[in-house]
C-alpha cells in the first residue's frame, strides 16, 4: 500500500483489525518507527475526532506532526487545467501539492464534498490532486466520497463487540436538518462488503447511495423490517445522491429510538444531533458504541500510518 | 488533586508557590515526568499568554501537546439536557467531552463568560461539562468565573517581590470600553484570602464582585483611601455583577496613575489598554510587575501539570 | 548575527549557501543543536511554504515549535506611542513582544505590508516592535519590505543551477489582479547585489521599486531586451512603489511565456497565478525551478536558525 485513499487500499481487513487491536493494547510499542518522520495534516474543513486522533496516532508512532487549516491559513486553491487565474484562487493544486510534499513524509487530507456538483465532488480534486502531483503517501481524513479511517475504526469496533458468526448489521439513514455528504455511508458499505455479515441498508426512497458502491447489498425501505433481529445498527444521515445534495425529507419517524433498536448495539461516527438522528435514551444507554468508535479512530489511523511507514 | 478548576484545588498555596519558584530556576528538571503523556489545549476564546505559556509548561515537562481552537476548528456544542438538536449546534458536550478525553491524558480548557446570562455563566457548562463527562484531569485556562492559573502566577509574583511581613495589597477596578468578565478578579480575591496580607478591594459602587466570593474582604469605594500605603496594586476591569455584564460607568478617574500608585508595585494580568486602564508612566516604570506576572504563567501552569502528572 | 531581519544580516552569502546545501544533504545532522530550545512562529498573515518549511527546519534542528496565528488567535495590537487605547486594539506591542519572548528562545514573525501607508509599512512596526522590546532573536518570515528567507532560498537555488561564471539574472515584473507588496522583489534585489552576476530589473514605467534598494542596479523597461541571453528569469508582481500600493497596469503582455523565456531557467517564490503571471508551459516545463525554490525554503530557514542557535 502506498496511499490510504479508500477502503480498497486495505489488502486484508481482518489482519488490519487484529493489528489495530494489538496497537490499542500497547499504543507506544512502535514509538521509534516514525522517528525523524513528519506528517502534515491538512484540513479544508472542521474536525474534532479526526484532528486529535490522527495527531495522537502519529505521536504514538514517534512522528513529528504539522497541522494546517488550509482554508483559513493558506491560499485559495485552483484545480482547473489551463485556467487563467485572475479570479479568487491564488495557488494551483499542482504547485501546492508538490510543495507540501517536500516538507513532510506523509500528508493527510480532509476535504469534504461541497454537494453542489456531483461530478466535481466525485473527481475528488483535492485528494486526487495531491495524489497525482506528489510522490509521498496520502491519507484520506474524509474526502468527498469516502471516510476510510472511520470505516476502519468501525470495523475494529464491530470486531470488539461481535459475538456472532455472522452478525446482522443494519445501516439506517436518519433525518438531519442539513444536507450531509455520503462519505461515511459509502465507506461503511465498502467495509461491510469485506465482512462475513448479514448486511442491510435501509433508507426512505430517494436516498439511495451511489449504486456502484451498494451493488450487491440488500436494500430495504421498510426500516422496521430492516431492523428485525439486528445485532448492530449503524445510523447516519446523508443527502440525496440522485437529486444530488438535496434534503428530500426530514421524516422524524426515521430517528433511531431505544424501542426500534431492540437488543442491537448502536453505532454512529459522531458528531450526532441528539433527538434528531437518535434519541437520548440510545446514546445514554449501554448498547451505544459511539464513544468506543471514536476511541478506535486513533488505532485505525495508527495502523494505517504504521503500514505506510513500514513501506517508506 | 484531580482537576485544577479553581483556587480551591490548591491544598497548600505557599508550598505550591515555593515549588513553582524552584521550577522557574530549573524549568527542564522534570523533563521525563510527562514523557508519553499528551495534553490537549482547547480554546473556545482567544489567547496569547495562556496559549503559549501552557504549551511551554507542558513541553518543559516533556509532554506532547495538541492545541485546538474549538470554536473555529471543531463543531458548535450543545449543552442542554434533552434538547432536540435541529438548530445551530451539531455535537453535544456529552459526546465531545468523552471523545476528547480518549485522545489525551489531560485536557485544558478556555471558555470565557458570555456575560449575557449570569445563571448560564455560573453553571460553567463547558468546564463542568468536561469535568462531568470525562475521567481525565481538567485544567481551567480561564472559565466564566475563574482564572486560577493567573491567580497562581500572581501569587508567585507577589512572593517574589514582597518584603513585608503582611503586605498591603489592593485590587482596584479600572475603566474599560468593553464589558469584561469577573474571572480574573474572582480568582485573585480567592487567592488573596489564602494569604497573610492586608487586602482591600476598591471599585465604584455597582461594581461589587460576587459577594459569596468577596465575603469577609474589606471593600472601600474611595480609591484614594484604599491605595494609602499600598505595597501592591492589582488593577483590573470587570463589568457589573449585580446588573450582570453591564458597563455602568467608564469613569477615567479610576485609571491607575503613577501618582496614585505611590511606592506600590503595579500588577495586571494583561492584555492591558494603555492610558485607559493604566497610564503609560506606570507600565513603563520600574514598579510594574506585569511582564514578570506573564512570565510566571509558565511556572503556574507547570506546577499544576506537575502535580496532576504525579497523580496520574 | 543576532536577528535575521533582512539580507543585510548575512555576513557571507556564499558561505551561508554552501552551509545550507550541506544541511540539505543531511538535514538531521544537527538534531541536538536545538534540544530544549523553543521557537514561536507568529503569523499575522496567511502562509503555506513559510509555515511548513520553517516548522520543518526547526524540527530538523530538534527544536520545539509553537505556531500561533496572531491575528485570529491573539489580541489586536496597538503600535502607537502614548495612544489612549479605548478603540479596537486591546494589547500594546510593548507588552506583547516582551511577553512572547519569555515563552521561547527565538521568535519568527510574518507581517505583510498593508499597502495603505508607505511610511507605516516602512516603519515595520510589527517586526521592529518585536526587535525593540524583546531580548531574543527575531526571524523575518516576510515583513512589509523584506522576505529574506525567500531570497536566501533563491540564492541556494541559483547556486545549485548555475553553470556560468557570471550568469545573467533578470528580475521581471508580471501582471496580477491584486495589489501585492514589494518584499520579495526587494530582498531578491538585495541578495543579487551580493552576487557576481549580470543582474537586470525589468518592469513597466511606474513600477520602480524603492530606489534606495535598487541603487546601482540596471533597470530596463523593454522586457524583450532585458531577457536577451538570460540564464535565470525571476518573475514577480508588485504594486507601484511611487504611487504606493496602486495597481497601475495589468498588461498581460508582461506575462512570462516559454517563448520569452528562451533557454533561461524560470524562478518564482510561489504562490503563482497560472496564465496571469506566467503561462502553464513555463511552470510545467523542465526549465522551471519553482518547486526546488520552495524546497530550499527549509534549508534557508535551517541555516538561519542554526546560526542563531549557535550564538544563543
Amino acid at each position: 500500500m502506498k496511499h490510504y485513499l479508500s477502503i480498497n487500499d486495505i489488502d486484508n481487513l481482518s489482519e488490519w483489525v487484529a493489528e489495530a487491536r494489538a496497537l490499542k493494547r500497547v499504543p507506544k510499542k512502535h514509538l521509534s518507527l516514525g522517528t525523524e518522520k513528519t506528517i502534515c495534516l491538512l484540513f479544508f474543513n472542521n474536525s474534532l475526532r479526526t484532528r486529535l486522533s490522527t495527531q495522537k496516532a502519529a505521536m504514538n508512532l514517534g512522528m513529528d506532526v504539522m497541522v494546517m487549516n488550509f482554508g483559513s491559513e493558506g491560499w485559495a486553491l485552483e484545480y482547473g487545467d489551463g485556467t487563467i487565474m485572475d479570479q479568487g484562487t491564488s495557488e494551483h493544486i499542482k504547485e501546492a501539492a508538490q510543495v507540501v510534499s517536500q516538507f513532510c513524509d506523509i500528508v493527510a487530507i480532509r476535504a469534504f464534498a461541497k454537494l453542489e456538483d456531483k461530478t466535481k465532488d466525485e473527481a475528488e480534486e483535492v485528494l486526487n490532486g495531491f495524489a497525482k502531483y506528489t510522490s509521498i503517501p496520502i491519507v484520506n481524513m474524509e474526502s468527498s466520497t469516502a471516510h476510510p479511517l472511520q470505516a476502519l475504526a468501525d470495523a475494529i469496533t464491530l470486531e470488539e463487540n461481535n459475538s456472532q458468526n455472522k452478525p446482522k448489521v443494519v445501516l439506517s439513514w436518519a433525518p438531519h436538518p442539513k444536507a450531509l455528504p455520503h462519505a461515511v455511508g459509502n465507506s461503511f458499505v465498502k467495509m461491510m462488503q469485506l465482512q462475513d455479515a448479514d448486511f442491510v441498508i435501509t433508507h426512505p426512497k430517494g436516498y439511495e447511495l451511489n449504486p456502484e458502491i451498494t451493488k450487491g447489498c440488500k436494500i430495504e425501505h421498510d426500516q422496521e423490517k430492516a431492523l428485525e433481529n439486528a445485532d448492530f445498527v449503524y445510523v447516519k444521515n446523508w443527502s440525496s445522491y440522485t437529486d444530488y445534495g438535496k434534503v428530500l425529507v426530514q421524516d422524524s419517524n426515521w430517528m433511531m429510538t431505544a424501542q426500534k433498536l431492540g437488543n442491537a448495539k448502536f453505532m454512529h461516527c459522531l458528531p450526532v444531533r441528539r433527538n434528531v438522528v437518535v434519541e437520548d435514551a440510545v446514546l445514554d444507554g449501554n448498547q451505544s458504541l459511539v464513544i468506543e468508535q471514536a476511541n478506535n479512530r486513533t488505532f485505525s489511523a495508527q495502523i494505517v500510518l504504521k503500514k505506510i511507514l513500514e513501506n517508506l
